[in-house]
């Protein structure tokens, strides 16, 4: 039976493609999406998304994870901010996987300090939409190992 | 023609499987090189591997990768010290990943701060002995792309 | 007549029951609500709950309880981050209780700063779900005081 | 034709005129907004209103601002918290003013640090109601300019 | 059987009902120590009171409790300053309820940091002499948990 | 009658037009003057100017301003280090508006911070040489509204 | 009638004149207090001394003053540590001076930080022995101007 | 032979009597000053006063005391921000004295630190005029005492 | 003629053998001292102890110290808080060790930062009840090299 | 069987008799080796030494000391900054003690932070040479104990 | 041509060899001046110098500069304190050597940071007077490249 | 006889010429020294070169050079990190002289901080290769002179 994987996204990751293309990239979160089904499709993964800017609707998403085999966070600005997120992970005991579209120690120091990553299995940062990718593929790495 | 990838440890890596299981893992060291070049040969890499306890044995290594088409890094506790490493990274112009074993966020403060991300394009931490494989797999992306 | 009192609760306290049970009991939202409705019938307190995992939802709750004759509040997270609960508390003017259930101060270093304690009349922390018993009985003393 | 200008409003300006009076003034936001619109007509903008306590909703307002040629933001306390709002405002490429109805620096010391001023194009701080007009007759001088 | 509880005040308490009556009422220390004897014995408890300025005495009373049901502690100026009474209060294995008379947050910033909440089952602040009262009410909880 | 308003300038202000363009404009100070002068008199102001790059000079005229009915500031340098014009700033008791040229918020880390904030009515920054003319406007509203 | 005036000394100036004379000076304890009696008697000052190495009874000493004109203050060592002290000064309302025999500020660094200053009325440091007796000039004229 | 003592003041020390006079007192400078000088002579002291705004001034002025007996000096704002007034205190080899008219220690953080008290004998801080008195004795016992 | 030595204990020694036995092992402080006495017999060395939980009792020993041949100190919670201390072993001109039965470096971050050893001749600490004896062979080399 | 002890000594030890010898003493390093030896003999261990300047080296020693029964470590100047050595440290199993030849505490503050005192058993510091012999007294009291 | 070159001296520099000869050596500064005179002739340069003790007057000066061929400034006290000076620089287009005559590292930690350091071409520091000379060779050395 | 001069370059100055010339400029390390070797000659030094990227063998290096009359060191990375590097400088005592041939102040804020500048004669910075050449010329006055 496939596996359930939920991808969550973050504040203003719904302007992709049009928001500093130089950092982010050129495709839109809608094209994006569409390659990471496609590659999750290889995997025997069911893949769903959600994007949202209000910070208390990811920890609603993130609450309803726990029927799913895995989470792919990207919580963008809140990665900075969020006790509240960091709270839902804690309390989700799926693999849960944090990832970063750019390289975030590039950019500005406050960038660097990320709330969630110690209620993570792993963290995937700075390759472009493909870290999504390797997500996927590190959710698969952990899952076969248990 | 395949492409060649440098893999470099440092210090203390050499005792993979002997130090802190718990946190590493019981693969040693040997035993992680053959699983990731295993993996490498399906991606069409050539991949050698470097380990040292050594900061500047280190760098000689990096400065040496200037003929390589990838570099991944994990410096151990180089990591939160070297400033020497990061210069040697500031002047290689291949893709390079910087990759933990373990979840860096999970442990001492002191872990939280990586002084070379920001001198790599991407970083992936937490998978265990698969970081590796998944920055295999973040390089091919990159290559692929430029 | 009977005192109107609000109890507002902030993210993640949804999951109260099936959340760090270690630390926050094992009584669910529901259950603990039950308890808490018997016991303020005792003092003949007409209580109302909310409960929101987005700030700004909180912060309109709070603005509407200026008809009412108590606040308790149990802003979990937002303990820590939010300026806008502080700011719709001080534009409050009736008892208002912070209360935690669990000792903050056993916990990480950042759930050891409120920025929301200086608008509160008193605070309870630590006695599980009985916190907010404790906080009924102040409002209590503090309606028969004035 | 004339120019159109959004002005966005943060937490607990909507109780204006009846939170702490001798900081912010007497009117309330409808009565501000009456003034502000009177004086817009002179400089031929047509203004629009928007307020929320919700982080997330004041993010998805500026990313739809892309067709305005204007904005003036009061992000209340938002500002010293949201680096959604200095994302959503990094990728609106047309004139920002940021303003202030109290001057912050009279006030707490978390309140005299902005996280959105880099990203405005200027700040008008501590002039009531007036420092909305002077950032309209602010956003005048920088459209006469283009 | 009734049970036994300590309360125990620190330095300058002595001074109720004199000093600074603004931030802790007018009741002298005998009046607040009837007061909460009256109340201890509606719960059946046994309380007995200990005040004094020199830390090295207080550490002394708290070593003295072990045979305690129970321990209230105020201790005033050195809850900011004592290791001392931090570590007295960490060999006793009875339930301890840190009290504070004033809200402390509402007070000097050195006043905020507590180096005792760590070592307390619960802290209650702000309600006057109420304080003592909602703490018994807190330790005839735990009783009765156990 | 005309009301009267002085116009200090701080250090290296009498370089405009050839001090980074880019950032300050190509007005020199002579051309910025003329331009504020002329729309002054359409507010019916009379207005002086002074610049020095010497504190303790502008110390001398902020003291002598008590006669004024309006000073407007731009402290340039010694914006970030000078007690010296806060205290004589805190002696003045007519309406005072600090204005900056440049969004200082753009800029070094230690232009963020202004020293004098606390002691001016409002705050004007990042409008170029209308900053000054944005001040004419809020002192304008400042004196009609008393 | 002759004023009275309290001299209390903190820990360690029970050994002045033993203790490091490069930077206290020969004289006793004794000594000097004779000194300073000759002297508070031209000013018909009726001066008593207390000293003690112990925290709690120099906060009980002070809390006794409240029928004294004056009170001359060296809380030494727990100048930097005791906020007890501090408390205890808060509620005495009689003229309070502080005084140091050395200059404090061309020693280690924890000595230039004084937690009780804010509750004194002047404070005179740096003159040896006559730091006292300068005390009891500012005292006199303190009870002179009121 | 009469010693022969400048005093020297600091920034919008001028304005003696009008500035702040809750805090400075309602004496001027020049009325402070004849009070001061009526004081010397008792000592037979030769006084000379010297006041200004500017930081230069005043190294000038310190520099030149080689030939005095003493020195006192009012840094007012520049006490907080002035290395240049310390490195010309500490080439002057006569006895040197800090006052301030007020209890910096009752006033804002930044006044707390005095960058010159390393570099005199003593300091007599909040006396109103009366510690320049004290200064003029403090003097008077090191001169005596050499 | 044998030499004499003190050792003097802080604050909840006394509990030694009930207080954290993990930490602190299982012999009561009787029965330590009489394995040290034992010892100490060996060096002859005449050693005499003393144990207060008072800050102030401590510094009054040390005092008393100067007619014996070396001072062993285990300030405990004091370590970390009392200048008074510090000063009182200033001014003690024999050889000092200060000693800690556990290894302070393995617990809360506040126990590492010692005030006090920057004045005492050498640091033991970790080695249990053996601290002390290895202080004793310590003292004894001291003084075998004077 | 006599136990085999490691004595590993860092940079610039190998100077010792020529370096700074008011702080370390005139024995070179290698009479300290015999007087330390002959010591050893007496417990009836078996020590070897090893020196050098490079932080691997160390590393590199450390890692095969797993056949040792203990292990003296004097890690000098890469006390302060060498996580690599600390992670070596944690990866062996034996007693381990940390020396240093002079109170470090007397000395430059950033010697007053040992990295690695978390990873070892017990500190020895200040006794000069002696704090070699005193370490393996140590080592012997650990051994016997288990 | 010969090219023209100012050296410009910052506050108490006037002093040299009154004042810390120790440090500052036994030279007047016109004795300095002389010597530095003689060897610019050697590099055909024509030197003119300048002194003050007020920081606008430097500001001034530095503004005069721009018909120069290079600068020299050793900006004394001001290095640590002076924003003006440093944007005077900014503004300056032609070689700017920072010099100090003692190596600032050596002194109290508040010497140690410059701000002016980021406007300048190279910093020679610790030479005595010879650093204005190997000042004058770098700046032969830009001009040659130029 | 001719003087012996030591230059030591610590890590990644082997890449000069190579490694971000817009920084370090364009010539190999080879070329450089050669120029250096050049100019010795003039001086009468005789020059010998040393690179490493290996912190402890540049500390061998140091350590050796007690025969040579004077030591130019680039500790480049090492500048910032080395304790070890600072105590060989601190046990050499012939003339030392630290050099950057980049403006280390123009770069990251991690790099303005040099270790080891309280241990050298002078610090030369920003002047490319002629770095090395002006030291040089340094330690000829510094010669000359003793």
């Amino acid at each position: 039976m496939s596996k359930k994987i939920k991808i969550i996204n973050g504040p203003n990751i719904n302007l992709l493609g049009r928001r500093e293309p130089e950092i982010y990239g050129n495709l839109t979160l809608e094209e994006a999406n569409i390659k990471i089904l496609k590659y999750s499709q290889k995997l025997k993964f069911e893949v769903s998304f959600y994007q949202s800017n209000i910070e208390g609707e990811i920890v609603d998403q993130i609450q309803n994870c726990h029927d799913k085999n895995g989470l792919i966070i990207n919580a963008a600005a809140f990665t900075h901010t969020s006790v509240a997120i960091l709270d839902a992970l804690k309390s989700l005991k799926i693999p849960k996987i944090e990832v970063h579209i750019s390289n975030i120690y590039k950019r500005e120091e406050f960038r660097h300090k990320s709330l969630i990553s110690q209620e993570v299995n792993g963290i995937i940062c700075g390759f472009g939409i493909n870290s999504y990718i390797l997500a996927l593929d590190g959710i698969k790495n952990i899952l076969n190992e248990n």
